[in-house]
């Protein structure tokens, strides 16, 4: 890039902005100089890379298989249990949901609500030990038919979605469904892309968990089940040892549990 | 990526796509990794690369920033004219045009098509020094208010381009009106970049020509004249040395000429 000297134009102040947005036209630049593209080939490629941008997957593009990579470079040395991605189906303030006398919180969900009823509890505490109380959890996750409430599911916004604390012993306790594998759209051209890749489109089941404590790093991971058929070929690669659970059969329902671990602000 | 096993999906059979794509995560992934991006600047990346999808402006980013250099990297060690880019505003199927009885073609125009005439004139040979007459010619620029026609301009489509053949001599001789300096449409993701970079959205005035002939390489290219104040700083990078002229003034009119050199096909 060359440096303009004779602009009128405000200039940026934002220094770190325009350090990414550098080494991103560099990271290019060395991938067209790897790739030897051709003038044909590079027109097919920015012809596909339009076609992503226009039809607004490029989000899911990068979440899925970019994204745990940029949590893997940040966080792979570091105590506490791991990220994972944040991925496309995240929605703002989803309902706050009390727990019952028992402890329960209850997710909202249809009436006969298709599935596997799920009991999945969790204790939060950070890389001292120490159990975080009061601590706030964003829970969402996929249905039966595999489908995410507020985007592809027929059932009503914020469907197995909820906001919710922990109790006085960093512990929580959701009654859901249990989360079914699902396919990323593949119709449109990151189907294209899986298809030149050799690549399924598949992710294993797994349960979607933001944690946030006051003096506390917010955790952003998943929950994955033992067993599922597409743990070792993840689209998105963002199963990780530790996050993988085992469920427990019980008489008319489905258990089971993990604990979290939160590392301290820096 | 991880290769699937396991899938029904049909698998490519273009090895070359799948290598270029698996190259294209590659450099991705090695740019999160020495930009450090935490959590918040990716989404905060990804969010302009959507916006950026979204507008169609795409192809007009890589064009501006990248194509530059998938060209230089193929061609500067080679003999011959340099290419340079092609651009966003190329047109498929322009009009031919006969060169009349003093061999001028005359491009499609407005009556009193707003700006200084010009007479641009060049010669078509090959690295062996061999006229290639008859040769394709297809040539495009942007208009006295820099705007192209079939594009942002209000002139009719086609104006200001056109297919012809060089004569006997390998000589073509275009009446048009000379080109002027333009901004890259800037109010948009590609100006939020511009504006990162501390970067001008000026291009210097420039023609496009593209070459064909029968058994030999097609050029892509452009001509620029000396003195333009947006030649150092071309917001593009497109300016080569052989590829300025100089603007001779008559009387009434202005005067330029710029001789190419085509390869043989390998």
């Amino acid at each position: 890039m060359t440096q303009n000297t004779n602009t009128q134009l405000p200039t940026s102040k934002n220094e770190r902005v325009e350090e990414v947005f550098e080494l991103f036209i560099k990271h290019m630049k060395e991938f067209f100089d790897e790739a030897k593209l051709n003038h044909e080939e590079y027109t097919n490629f920015v012809d596909w890379a339009d076609r992503l941008g226009k039809s607004g997957e490029l989000p899911l593009y990068a979440d899925v298989f970019l994204e745990t990579h940029v949590l893997q470079a940040m966080y792979t040395e570091l105590p506490g249990t791991q990220p994972s991605l944040l991925g496309p189906y995240y929605v703002d303030e989803s309902p706050y949901v009390e727990a019952d006398e028992e402890g329960i919180i209850d997710l909202p969900k249809r009436e006969n609500e298709p599935g596997d009823v799920l009991y999945f509890s969790g204790t939060v505490k950070n890389v001292d030990g120490e159990v975080l109380a009061n601590a706030d959890v964003d829970y969402w996750q996929n249905d039966n038919s595999a489908k995410y409430s507020n985007f592809d599911s027929d059932a009503p916004d914020f469907n197995l979605r909820g906001r919710f604390k922990t109790d006085e012993n960093g512990k929580f306790t959701v009654k859901t469904i249990q989360a079914v594998p699902y396919a990323i759209p593949d119709q449109g051209p990151t189907g294209e892309f899986l298809g030149y890749m050799d690549q399924h489109p598949m992710r294993p089941a797994h349960l979607h968990i933001m944690f946030k404590a006051p003096g506390h790093e917010t955790l952003i991971t998943q929950v994955f089940f033992e067993g599922d058929e597409w743990m070792e070929t993840d689209v998105a690669e963002g199963v990780r040892d530790e996050l993988i659970t085992t469920l427990e059969e019980k008489d008319g329902y489905k258990e089971a549990s993990l604990d979290f671990v939160l590392r301290k602000d820096q």
